[in-house]
């Protein structure tokens, strides 16, 4: 199976000095991504400090986002919590807005669970759902959730629900087993949490990238999908993958709001709720370079 | 510094076959545990399946417990989730309601943190909170929560709030930082979590402890407590610790749920919610005899 080569962005919360949710910022921030090309928002994922913010406060920035004229049909809104009720009436409210799909992380605070109470959990959400157009995308990120979806998860929940169950993102950072995904499911969408990889994870089968620092690089991936098996391929490949490492040099969340807060010249932006804490001074530099490769031909309202 | 030696219980949290909370088991099961005289309850724990509750459902089974007679003074429930807005509202409610403490969990997405960022999260809960009624039990649960709670994080944050920050239990199952926070920290009450470990907590310095298996042991813990020093003291830690040792060989809250429920002949007790699941037929034998064990003696009424 095909899959059209697609780039979400999971999208930062920007927050007010008082750590109360930037809607505005959130607003103009998504819409930027969106006009430099992005197929679409995941927002609400781990990039977004979805995880530090309440159910109350995430089902309003998804309001505002859509009276802010974002279609819903490109958005993939993170819904997944540690307590089923909250994912539930999160994925419930997502798609009462008509989403594309949700982005549903497993319940990540009791470990290990095993495989039976892994499809079990999901499978709730999906019945107390209970609607047909719920496309549920399974969010793998063990170094977070601390809890893996299998493959062996993967298949009862396919065998299930082969109508919702849409795709996956491998935040993992462990090409394996995206590739194991895309091989056993070709019918999943799967994503890669990297542009690193989006040469592999096409040529493989997948379908794009979520990833991080497409907050700050919507324009280089997107010509690098653009370019996609063409003669520029692996130039526009490494260029993206260089503006990548240096995320994957310093603490990625607060890093790429100081990056987007540097590229935008709005210092605003790079509020981060705790457990962060802003960058120290000592990061200016690799900041400075970081936003200037990305944000230097950019001409600033 | 010396302190009184005391049982808390993480009292489980029954749920209907519709998975709501079952208030009524909940009331019920939590005076039980009272009258066979445990000090208290740290309700709303790990045990308790509280993280896989919602702030609401939380709220309205702590206003039932009080409402059913429970003194608050008894009570430290659990305030911790991964967001803050949500930790900040649970803690205040709780504080309104006169409890004798909070036991709070760190933002527990998010990982690894850094000790800064852990200091600003507990930080931000206790500013928020604003009360010089607070009293503030760290939750150190590395397991689960993937932020331990490290000696310099204690540190930083006695010195900023000496009258909060009250005391910690440690439910790493390692007795050498137990030790260490009980050297380091004399002016902390900290917590053993199993009652295997009660009677060198109090040699160390320690206030006692908050154990799953207490949901189904109160009698022989507070047996324990009362013989410490004296010449049963061997015997009666025997007693415990052979039953403390069948639940650490299986999985250990759908265990103690299917025991509470076989003991006082009361099935719904061992209703748990995704993502754990209900024990297999063939934990049968060794639920029978724990709750035997446990439960052997007991008027039903």
């Amino acid at each position: 199976m095909t899959h059209q080569t697609r780039l979400y962005v999971p999208a930062i919360t920007p927050f007010k000095a008082d750590m109360s949710v930037d809607i505005e910022r959130f607003v103009a921030h998504s819409r930027l991504l969106l006009a430099d090309g992005a197929d679409g928002l995941a927002c609400f994922g781990t990039t977004s400090e979805a995880n530090s913010m309440s159910v109350a406060e995430r089902m309003k920035a998804l309001d505002a986002l859509i009276e802010g004229g974002i279609s819903p049909s490109r958005l993939i809104p993170g819904t997944g919590c540690a307590a089923l009720p909250d994912t539930i009436a999160l994925t419930r409210h997502a798609l009462d807005h008509g989403v594309l799909g949700t982005l549903t992380l497993p319940p990540f605070y009791y470990k290990p669970i095993s495989d039976d109470g892994h499809f079990a959990a999901y499978a709730r959400v999906i019945e107390a759902v209970g609607s047909e157009d719920l496309r549920l995308y399974l969010y793998h990120i063990p170094q977070m959730s601390g809890v893996p979806i299998t493959l062996s998860v993967i298949e009862r929940l396919l065998k299930a629900y082969p109508r919702t169950i849409a795709g996956l993102k491998d935040s993992s950072g462990n090409w394996d087993n995206t590739a194991a995904v895309i091989a056993a499911f070709p019918q999943l969408a799967t994503y890669s949490a990297s542009e690193s990889l989006l040469v592999k994870n096409v040529a493989a089968g997948g379908a794009g990238c979520i990833s991080a620092s497409a907050n700050v690089n919507v324009r280089g991936i997107m010509a690098l999908i653009r370019g996609l098996g063409g003669p520029d391929e692996a130039a526009l490949l490494e260029q993206v993958s260089t503006i990548r490492k240096i995320f994957e040099g310093i603490p990625l969340i607060p890093g790429i709001k100081a990056t987007v807060a540097r590229g935008l010249n709005d210092p605003a932006y790079a509020i981060v709720r705790p457990p962060f804490v802003s960058l120290p001074a000592s990061f200016d530099a690799v900041i400075a370079a970081a936003a200037q490769l990305c944000f230097g031909g950019r001409q600033h309202a």
